[in-house]
């Protein structure tokens, strides 16, 4: 038997039923339950800390997320274990916010939202659509394709851009590298922000960058907050010339004085791109799968770090 | 020549541009400045009684719209006179914002915008997915295919409901009829309307509708709000059973101390459905192409009355 830590009650009748699995449930918190643990399951909305436990694993052969960052936890992942993320669970989630993120700048949503406050119906003709945009997704893997899906059905146009460039798929002719970047912004009025944070994404969208969007358009950020030089946004966006919505922000969570939270050009929703009902069926399935193929002997697939 | 009178200075251009066609200017206000307008084009968000000068036109041989609602016309139309609507110029603009109204309520975006006013940071896991849901699309025309065309790009379910049930189409199996409204409504959870209102919609969605929706429905309105029973609607809203997403009202304008404002779960805009940067593009082919066939000899299409 494969001995299995599940951080979260909602997966362990999911990782109980695998054959040839036993599952323990363990959020890394105290002393672990038993020392034969093969495969830790990260808990989701882990706390501080949650994973300082893995060295005290003397079985531990794999980690297993169930959420696509992993950044947290590469600094203590002990060596020769197996960092597999949890790729594709949160595409439905986050994507969709990403189209509600952006669909509600577009339309006015927030402003018809403090409108309500006083009971003003005041009607406003001047607002744009998504349809007929530019839309650049920045970054280019399974939640981008599942951003660009959904861009499209709104009659917009999509640019995806990814680390390198690479032929097209289904959804896109071509995928850009970040290099074309300078010369691909100046013609986007909506630019989504899906790129993992690594050393070659932190700061990525700096003062340059931003200068480089045309007046009006909108920032979207359903990523990591430090992808994004949170002073350079402020001062653009306080001016009045970009527009930004941000699931994640830097620092996070937003201290409650920060400048951002008074911009009406500014919507902050507090980092729920995963955290919908359409997460936990599919972490279920997702978890199910990987562990077959383990206990098959085809080891983890979205393995990041081994 | 066919004369043209031409209610949106938007317009003039395209209309000026169709051979066989002179264009004149004219909103109905005053008195129409030719005796030969032969087609009147209607001015798009008319003030009250700008159908009234139709009377005068003692050419007018048809009236074209460049809004779905025509209602509004039928009263003050001459005999003998065709009116068309503008059937698919508001398919996008309305469709894309019924998205956004359904992904900002499911989403928890005015949640968010009120949490912003006191910099409060709360993370929320609990909100329902777009995705997973049993969405019933009420009216199935070109707006409510174009509805069903962006809800299934999200992982939703779409059930199509019409006057009279007949076969399906690319987006779905069949279309229901409205008399099996009683058994399909307990299966939704969210329902966005999209119905012209006539005498068999007014009221359509009352006290009993309502009732047979599950606890913490949507309903989303972008047609007309006399379609709902405004009262009914806010019983089930003010328990909080219900949730709903309007851009239209009744009445409407929504005075400033009607109740509806005031709760939470309720989101509104002030009809801005067809009122986005998407509208004046969609209109100027439209309106190209109806006055090329008109030229042609094959009349108008989208005729709605005559």
């Amino acid at each position: 038997m494969t001995v299995v830590s599940v951080g979260n009650q909602e997966l362990l009748g999911t990782v109980s039923a695998v054959p040839g699995v036993e599952a323990v449930l363990f959020d890394g918190s105290g002393t672990p339950p038993r020392d034969d643990i093969e495969i830790f399951i990260g808990p989701y909305e882990a706390r501080s800390g949650a994973f300082d436990s893995l060295r005290d694993l003397r079985s531990l052969k794999a980690v297993q997320l169930v959420t696509a960052g992993y950044e947290h936890v590469l600094p203590v992942l002990p060596p020769g274990v197996v960092l597999a993320n949890g790729a594709g669970i949160h595409n439905t989630s986050t994507s969709e916010l990403a189209l509600a993120l952006t669909l509600a700048s577009q339309r006015g949503i927030p402003d018809f939202v403090r409108a309500a406050q006083t009971g003003t119906w005041r009607h406003a003709a001047g607002y744009p659509s998504l349809a007929d945009r530019n839309v650049l997704i920045l970054g280019y893997g399974a939640i981008g394709r599942a951003v660009a899906r959904r861009v499209l059905a709104f009659e917009a146009s999509v640019t995806a851009v990814a680390s390198r460039a690479r032929t097209g798929d289904d959804l896109v002719d071509v995928v850009h590298g970040t290099q074309e970047l300078g010369a691909l912004l100046p013609e986007h009025e909506v630019v989504i922000i899906v790129v993992p944070l690594t050393d070659s994404t932190r700061g990525m969208v700096d003062a340059q960058f931003l200068a480089a969007l045309p007046d009006n358009a909108l920032l979207v950020n359903v990523a990591r907050g430090k992808v994004v030089d949170t002073d350079a946004l402020l001062a653009e966006c306080r001016s009045g010339r970009l527009r930004a919505a941000l699931d994640v922000t830097d620092p996070e969570p937003l201290p409650s004085d920060h400048p951002l939270w008074t911009l009406p050009n500014v919507l902050i929703s507090p980092h729920v791109g995963g955290a919908s009902s359409a997460f936990w069926p599919r972490a279920r399935r997702f978890v199910d799968e990987q562990l077959r193929g383990y206990v098959a002997g085809a080891g983890l697939q979205h393995v990041v770090s081994s």
